[in-house]
């Protein structure tokens, strides 16, 4: 592979001086700097964007939270959290210049004063660094927060930018905890902001495996003609941790595992995956594609058979003895939620008719993977003796979301010998590997598309609303039937999920 | 991979525990002996199918040549070509065996006393090792003697077994020089040898990797349906050698490239790339699915424009000052032969009208390699920018038959950063790497095969008389038309190879 000529900034990325996608004139507002994604991934993105290069010389952040700082409090804040978290190489120049344009503004997100020195701060820096009264706002609260957060912007005359200027909201899921609460959030929201100008963070979009998927169907002819019913068994999708519930025992409890990660990650990931070939790679091309597909998502009619959810007991995971979900501290000993939750989909429409996508996540599971596999059907007939290809399994096609990222494909291959036997082998693409370009973190690619406003990594708010109208009646359905499913930690999940696709002839990948 | 347990035998492989594909009662002659061929190939594939628990017990080996030895001599030579050339490990047990089913038969092939010897001494072994009657005639001698030797077979009453017993042929390239003398020969050799008593060797196909062909194809779900003129742009076929003609310039000249590999291992490679599945694995229905593509053949109309031949010129290989072709010695300094041979062919069926296959072979090429490109056609339409994949090549598929062993996909990938640009990446499967099982020689496998009656891996004397059809015009076509381009050794071949390529919009791969 050819490798394009680099300028005099070392640490801007090749690709990025060939197409250079440079935000403008801007700055961005961060409620809640004080929560540890501010401090683990928004301001390092920050700091790793300006580094190469990619932010306007004049570029601002500002801090809002209820903290008695000053702007030299909140510099050195952001300081250690890039020392600690930054991607790219600290560099004292490009601090400095970044650092002119940090400032912090203290206050109770009820308070109006706060929003009016919020206000006059903004004004400040358009006059003093040019960010041309173009910012985001950067909701990094509590979902309680957000409609007093946007009626203050609005009250005080912050929501809208003036002439050619703009003003953008960034909000983090959960976006709702079901279809109705999701709605209401989503008025809430719009009221203040246009649509188009509300960015929902799905960091798995950010993700270079994630928008390979594209790249993979659709810059290449061998994959999509494969890309259906006709040749695919099924889908798994799945995203394990091997991590319990850490300190987020607040935010976890009541919510669970299939609202927490399978209603945004992995129904991203399926539309990403089952869509057809977007007219365009903008926003509005795509969101369109992904909307037919989650529309197009139909449940099982027995949620009993082909649904599971489980919760982990006490267990071993990787040489340490951890305790149980209901042990954890925090948690109600009689809770019900689910810690691991298996689903079954079909997609009615021409292509996927009949082919069914399991989904799957959990917590305390054998280890972290995240990874779509592409299960072909097996050759309708073989011209080889059945005895040689007895250990033969079905073609796969497996794209590794996290960790190694990658693309793996699994044929059967002769193996050397004088008979002709066939044994599975795969065939392997790495990213790291492959590529000298170290890939992006999901947020700062994220958080330059905000200030660009390109909105195609962004899920719309259609489509989180089609999520929770798929999640809803599994929820439902398993609020009436008693309590999810033991599984001991470090394990696979409960026997029921083993169960439940043992009934369809198929088997969980063990990634 | 599940590994199969393995036996007491370490040296037996797991896959023949499985499978036992054993030699009965057997024995084989060679004629010729003392050649290179049979030191460096036959002994020591013999040595190491006994070695692997693949002969019978009383397995015997009889050399016939002109030379003054006993057994015991020949004994000698055999323990020295075992040592130097075989596979396996010396086993003192297994050669000692082995050995004792060692006879020399001195002679000339026109000595009536040598083949009265041969055969009590087939007698003497089939009643003191329990031979059965069951020979093979391994003719490893110049072309010319092939009507001798077959005729003193059936006169001496050799050439048929009694009763259950079987006797066979088995004979080396060339198998002719044009489609008449290969008509002649089959001639010669089926008067005495029933066509399916005859083994034709073409040490390729007897290759781990070229038996892959089918099992990649037909094995899989997801190869064959992207198979056809629908997806695949075009394919290539490289046997490409750093070597010049060594010793072999008594053979080698007159004869040049196209003769001595196009016409048999690059067009039963093209054969076992484009034929149909066939209804099973036996030697009938491979042949015929073969024999169909053969047949469908097609030459181009323009042989000027769409053949090129080549002769090589001083140059540097690796490193290495190397004469031109006209100075090697034993080569008439106006020779006209080529040592490099491109043409492309099409394919008249159903499946491949439309795609042209390019097949090239050269001696003092830039590497040693072999391999089949299947390349796919462009993406119909791209949603991504066009300025964003303007590094992006076509999709191929690449079965490497040597070395390194294995297969390879091209195909575009989303590179690191924060634009969508895609660039070429390659997904690798390596035999070295996926199996335990060391690859057994192809002369082993095709021994062993022999002495089974399995013809499967042998091409028959119809495809041998195809594949003249084919040559026969561009060789004439050549005989017509002046000298052989000039190429550098080292390179890539004469500049007129390229241009045929870039006149269809291609160009060659550069393994």
């Amino acid at each position: 592979m050819s490798q394009p000529a680099r300028g005099d900034n070392p640490l801007r990325d090749a690709q990025d001086r060939r197409l250079p996608r440079i935000a403008g004139p801007s700055g961005l507002v961060i409620f809640g700097v004080t929560g540890d994604l501010s401090r683990k991934k928004l301001m390092p993105a920050v700091y790793d964007l300006a580094n190469r290069g990619l932010l306007p010389p004049g570029f601002s952040l500002i801090g809002f939270a209820r903290r008695d700082w000053e702007d030299e409090d909140f510099a050195q804040v952001v300081h250690d959290a890039v020392k600690e978290h930054a991607r790219t190489p600290f560099r004292e120049e490009v601090w400095q210049q970044l650092a002119e344009g940090f400032r912090f503004v203290p206050g109770e997100f009820s308070d109006d004063e706060a929003f009016k020195q919020l206000k006059a701060t903004i004004e400040e820096l358009d006059a003093a660094r040019g960010t041309g009264g173009n910012f985001a706002f950067y909701l990094s609260v509590p979902p309680k927060f957000f409609p007093t957060v946007v009626e203050q912007l609005k009250k005080h005359g912050l929501s809208e930018g003036q002439g050619d200027s703009w003003r953008r909201a960034v909000i983090e899921k959960p976006f709702g905890h079901d279809l109705a609460s999701a709605q209401e959030l989503n008025q809430v929201v719009h009221q203040v902001f246009r649509p188009s100008d509300v960015f929902r963070i799905d960091h798995y979009l950010g993700k270079e495996t994630v928008q390979n998927i594209l790249a993979l169907r659709f810059a290449n002819t061998m994959f999509e003609p494969l890309w259906n019913r006709s040749y695919v068994d099924h889908v798994q999708i799945t995203m394990a941790e091997d991590i319990g519930i850490g300190g987020r025992a607040g935010y976890y409890d009541g919510i669970g595992s299939a609202r927490d990660v399978i209603q945004n990650h992995l129904l991203q990931l399926l539309a990403l995956t089952a869509m057809e070939e977007p007219a365009s790679f903008d926003a509005k091309a795509l969101v369109t594609e992904k909307l037919k597909v989650l529309t197009a998502v139909k449940l099982p009619h027995d949620l009993g058979r082909h649904t599971v959810r489980g919760q982990y007991t006490h267990g071993w995971q990787g040489g340490t003895e951890v305790c149980g979900y209901l042990e954890e501290e925090g948690i109600d000993p009689q809770s019900k939620t689910d810690t691991y939750a298996a689903i079954k989909l079909g997609i009615d429409n021409r292509r996927w008719a009949g082919v069914p996508f399991y989904l799957r996540t959990g917590k305390r599971l054998g280890r972290r993977v995240t990874e779509i596999a592409v299960v072909f059907q097996r050759a309708p007939h073989s011209p080889f003796d059945t005895t040689d290809t007895q250990e033969l399994g079905q073609n796969a096609l497996v794209i590794r979301v996290q960790p190694d990222e990658g693309v793996t494909i699994r044929f059967g291959s002769k193996v050397p010998g004088t008979s002709m036997e066939i044994r599975d082998v795969t065939m392997d693409f790495a990213y790291g590997e492959s590529f000298t370009e170290s890939s992006p973190e999901a947020y700062e690619r994220l958080l330059l598309d905000v200030l660009l406003g390109d909105a195609n990594l962004f899920p719309r708010h259609q489509e989180v609303e089609e999520s929770w109208r798929i999640l809803d009646p599994i929820e439902a359905y398993w609020d009436r039937h008693g309590r999810p499913e033991e599984y001991t930690a470090g394990t696979w999940g409960p026997k029921a999920a083993d169960e439940m696709l043992a009934r369809d002839g198929r088997s969980w990948r063990r990634p």
